[in-house]
């Protein structure tokens, strides 16, 4: 199983924090991407500049008023940086601690002067495992925040729009910034459930043609798990986009809700390609149990045609084998061809009888 | 399975255009259907005309005021001639990216001047493959507009009947015809979904009489598959039509919403028969796991009675082949018949045996 | 599995007109009932006359203002016929169209001056049958027409009270008569379904005592069919009743109110039994899986307990009949029966092995 | 599984009267138990009288206008008696109808001067057989009507209360009493959820220690369907209780309503253990299938262990037991034992070799 | 099993009180809990005392106007000490009744002066055994008490923050309090759900690797249970935690909302986790079922391979066993090489045969 691991999702460890105080700002996921980098992008139609920084109070100084600030954080462990930032932009202390929670669910928290968004991006790392990775969003009248759990993401095509000025992301307010960036992680996700349906695919045809394995099981029952944590990755961003194209339109600028109502639409459909993949999914269980059951009918054949057939065979030669005083057949002249020609016949017979049977 | 394969409908490649901008018109359907053609069909109650063209710009100026003009353009790769389709007529950017976007659901945006409705035509075509092809279509005030991913399509009997001038469709408005297009795709659903059925039925029939062959458990699979499918493509379009039949009686006429409302009933109807087909699909796993237990069961009913039967005959031979010195039964004179004898009433014990337990 | 194919309803033949003008009056049903009958029935408190003819055109003379008429049509092939009592009555073209359609589910249309209800008949028929018919009420202020598929209903009880005026059906009005017509209906559904269900416990009855026949499978699996084609039938009448109870004061009188919430009282419980029965149906297949399992295991048993006693007594008995000239034990006196006291207690101590495993 | 008999409720047989009247007073219930008997308890705090009589004019005339009147009928075969109980209470025919159709499931009827309630008694009876008897309640201004389909109830405790003088009950109006009603009949619910229970969890254990009968899985199933005919008579009662708990304050105090919401919340209680209980139904019988397939495994490990050690054993047998003339092995002097020899290191490989697949 | 015992949860046994007035207070839970005690803790900023007492007389005398006051009780068998509590408190009847009521499902009941909320405590006792605790909480305007089923509970944490004064819940008022309880269930909520998932994974990764037992899948089973139990503890909770965020302004501050809705987020998110889990217990009897049949194929294998290799080598070596007079092959020279040769070939052949069958 172990190259196939890769297509699975892992339980995130859930290293709740016990008998602390609620609001307390604790870091609860992998302990390993220890690194905080900071990167600003500032620019409008005519503008654009990128600045890399370890510490926020740097980066701060880059704010102008007639541009768009996008602010992106990675790596979350440095909560004290996480805090300074949440300072400087007056956010809420839950919000906070929602940032750092890696478990939190995608959600919409609309507060006056912006809106908190929470995504998980699927995508693949450059090892080729399946990332499940927590993202925060903070859209404000020209800012956008963005917490990110590690370094790596789905956002270097929006990256490269707003430096080269492709497409119109440049001439647009933040609120596009942030359509954008849920667009690439929507896009991402097609591209993940597409892998998934190719591995059931695969496992089909698999089923069909190879042996069974008994590991085969066991990567059903992991696809199945890591389809349900798809799902709660993504289900509960419908919720949150639906909100954004009905919110506060001073944050929502009307020209971009077309968008945001398109973004809808790919939500909509990543969901029931999840809820096909899934159905397909359950079905691999039944379809690996009647193949398995296919097999031993094959396996139970072969025993039954080979033991019917030499059973009686062997029977009669015993019989010839016994050692009486008084058995004529013994005696005849024809007696030894005489009994391969009924084990011949005999030998015939069954064999047309299983030909009959369309066991052959 | 090859020959079956036809029933089956293919998961459309979502060649998704990553990192690239939203409202970016690219065609991301078969790459294959490179022509594309433009019917456009110009009739009132007393007067009918039909012109193929291959440039937008001629078809344009055969429109007239008091007409309906039906405007038909087939094959999606060609995204410079729908742009300038949608120029002409107004539409908004995302509609032509909806137009080419062949992995876009069924779906109803409801604009001032028009109505933007997405649906997908399942039908067989001549070379037996089931097709499940990307419709848009632009009702206007007097003009319809459809967008259709490859040539042929469900709309002969609507093109007949405005060739001939049968029934009311000619001297009704574009409302009549988009309904009279909805109407055509979803009296081949009927048909689609009913040779599903049939397909079901003779699988059955299958299961039980012949063979199980190892290919069926594939075969279902992809039935249910298929089915998946089928839904997707249909249910949506329920709310496509419901929305219709609701909507702006400006571009609907009142005497129409009846024809819509029927409509209606026929999507509920259609959606109940795949709701039954595709339980039944999820059913002939079963059927197919008990039909092998069955014949399993057969298969060791038979071994079981050889053995049965002629292991304890066998030993008893094994006993008189035996070369003791002293064993008196060998020099009986009848001793020979006698084990016949006893050998035979063994083997009558066993047969009446197994019948008893109606195993034979 | 002939015998119990009665039991069965089967997939109406939806011969869909394709490329057919929507609104065209097109026969869909079964062809060879082509005998139309028209049956009027005029009556109130005082009066009760019934004629049957083969024209409208006589049914329509013997109507009188102040009595009710029941107008019942036998066989919708003749389409000509019944679009002239649907110019008479000013029926809807579309009306018209459904009638025929014997596809339409149950629904009710309420027009100005009448409604028209849809339901489907299901009731055994002389040659044993389950019959699923198509049937079209019209409910106008003093008149009811009924348009039934073929000859033979559930409606004799009714004509018989009707006839002899017994109950209070004689001196109310149209309203009444349709709430009869459907509380008929209803009743007969809870014989359908109290049939399959006295026929799910006779399987279940024999998938445990009689030997599994692989027919078995194929019946279940019809089962499963039946009961969604009658959950299909049924389910949509209960909207119907429910837009009845609430419906327009005109035609519906305030004292039959009570009566169709009793009807919709009915509705739900026929509902619930079909549900719980669909449930047991699909119990049935594990039941039987389990059956042939069990058999299964028990010739499993006899094979081993066969072949386990006998194959090592059979190889000592091989073992003395080797023809090793220094065979020792073969020219003891007591070497044979030595041999069989060996193969006795070989045989006992395998019977009690078994025995305590409780295979015997 | 005769034993068990007394864990599953019978389908009550629907008698339906067809092709008669509706509003026709019809019992539909049980033939064999006719009697009818009258109980009238007529109390306020200070007062409490009981009466029993065969006629339900003796009991009109011990009323009193200040006292609380609770008139109790068991069995509902003799129809005119209940008739003269309906005229005398002004009851509506329908009502009439419900009291005697023993099928009418748990529903309210809210009429101006009074309440009409079905509900369903589920208890043991003391042969031990689960009841599933269909009991009515009028609750009118200061009386309570109790019509039940036979001797026999779970009202036990709340005629001592009455009788003692207990708890509040006596000092309350004819809606308490109601209340204490429906609060007796659902604490009998628990009971019968809790047998079912206990049913359950004896059946998990027996599956696993004893050798599976095939009487199991129809026990099994019969649960399935006792499980769904409980919820039908429970889950109805809670739409009851919460239309009382909201209903017209004429009728029902308003220091009732709290006991009622009380009620409403043990009704939510028992109803989400029947849904965990027929999950666990569910699961029983796939626990079933296991188990005979693991029954089946040890099975054929014993004949596959038997068999693959004395065969190839025979077979040496067999070739030193051939006649050939010119056989030097035989002259041998150590021949024998030298065969001997090479029987046992073949069984002590297998054994080993069994061994180390863990089949010993 | 026996060791993994302590994953389970117990059925409680409901020991209704049946023939019992409704509000009669009587402790239906476990009888071996017998001692009360009684804490109180008063705290402010700046204060913070703690009384362990066992009379709530003692207790009363504690309280000041303003400090908050969390008064907790453990163990509810002796009734007469929580009704003197609720005198005190002026509770409703009903509400001492559902404190002892270990039965009674999580609800808030909002009074005029007070909340009153059921939950379940669902934690791991020192003893390893899973704890399902019913514990009650009223909510009053700078009071809180609870009241539990027996001393051990989780809200160790929120002592301790108390006492140390961390955190912002000394500066805070009574609804905080009571936030930072729920909060402490809900956090065990996590670890109980989390310790189930391992079990599951861990039965996975058993059921591939080791043999399978048959206590197994009554694991299987218990697990479903404990699962849908789980679920029942929960699940209310959510409509609980809804309904105090949208609460009655007086009692809960605007300020502690946002922690609620914070809460809320939690609760949705474990249910979310239980609703995985239960689906991957579902999976894991399929999986059990699999694996067994897997194992029985690689029996049969062995069994197959070995009779269908040696029985045909034991037939020819008993023909040559045959004592006929006139057999010429056991004259010539090299027949008894030769047979040996025919046998080889054999062995080869059959071995060939099953590799390219890729059953070796």
């Amino acid at each position: 199983m172990a190259k196939h691991r890769r297509y699975f999702l892992k339980r995130p460890k859930s290293t709740t924090s016990l008998n602390q105080a609620p609001g307390t700002v604790t870091y609860v996921g992998r302990k390993e991407k220890a690194e905080t980098t900071l990167e600003v992008i500032d620019y409008n139609a005519d503008f654009y500049e990128r600045y890399i920084s370890t510490t926020p109070e740097d980066a701060f100084k880059f704010e102008e008023e007639d541009r768009v600030t996008w602010f992106n954080l990675d790596g979350l462990s440095n909560t004290t940086e996480i805090e300074k930032v949440g300072k400087y932009y007056e956010l809420h202390p839950l919000i906070i601690e929602d940032i750092v929670n890696t478990n939190q669910r995608p959600k919409i928290d609309e507060h006056k002067d912006y809106y908190y968004i929470v995504a998980k991006m699927l995508y693949r790392r450059a090892d080729g495992h399946l990332e499940n990775e927590h993202i925060s969003m903070v859209l404000g009248k020209n800012y956008v925040l963005t917490f990110q759990e590690a370094g790596g993401d789905v956002f270097d095509g929006v990256r490269e729009r707003l430096a080269k000025g492709k497409g119109r992301i440049r001439s647009r307010g933040a609120d596009y910034l942030v359509f954008a960036l849920l667009d690439a992680i929507v896009d991402h996700y097609f591209i993940v459930v597409d892998e998934i349906s190719d591995r059931i695919e695969a496992l089909e045809e698999m089923l069909i043609t190879a042996e069974p394995h008994k590991d085969t099981t066991l990567e059903i029952q992991e696809l199945k798990r890591t389809m349900l944590r798809i799902r709660r990755a993504v289900f509960p961003l419908r919720e949150v986009v639906s909100r954004l194209e009905k919110g506060n339109q001073g944050l929502i600028h009307e020209n971009t809700i077309n968008y945001i109502r398109d973004l809808y639409d790919h939500m909509i459909q990543v969901s029931e390609n999840i809820e096909i993949y899934r159905e397909m999914t359950w079905g691999l269980m039944d379809m690996y149990m009647t193949t398995i059951s296919h097999k031993m009918n094959e396996v139970m054949k072969v025993l039954t045609i080979m033991a019917s057939i030499f059973i009686p065979l062997t029977f009669l030669a015993g019989v010839y084998g016994m050692n009486f005083e008084n058995m004529p057949e013994l005696e005849w002249k024809y007696g030894y061809p005489a009994v391969w020609l009924v084990m011949l016949v005999l030998f015939i017979g069954m064999m047309l009888y299983f030909k009959r049977k369309r066991w052959l």
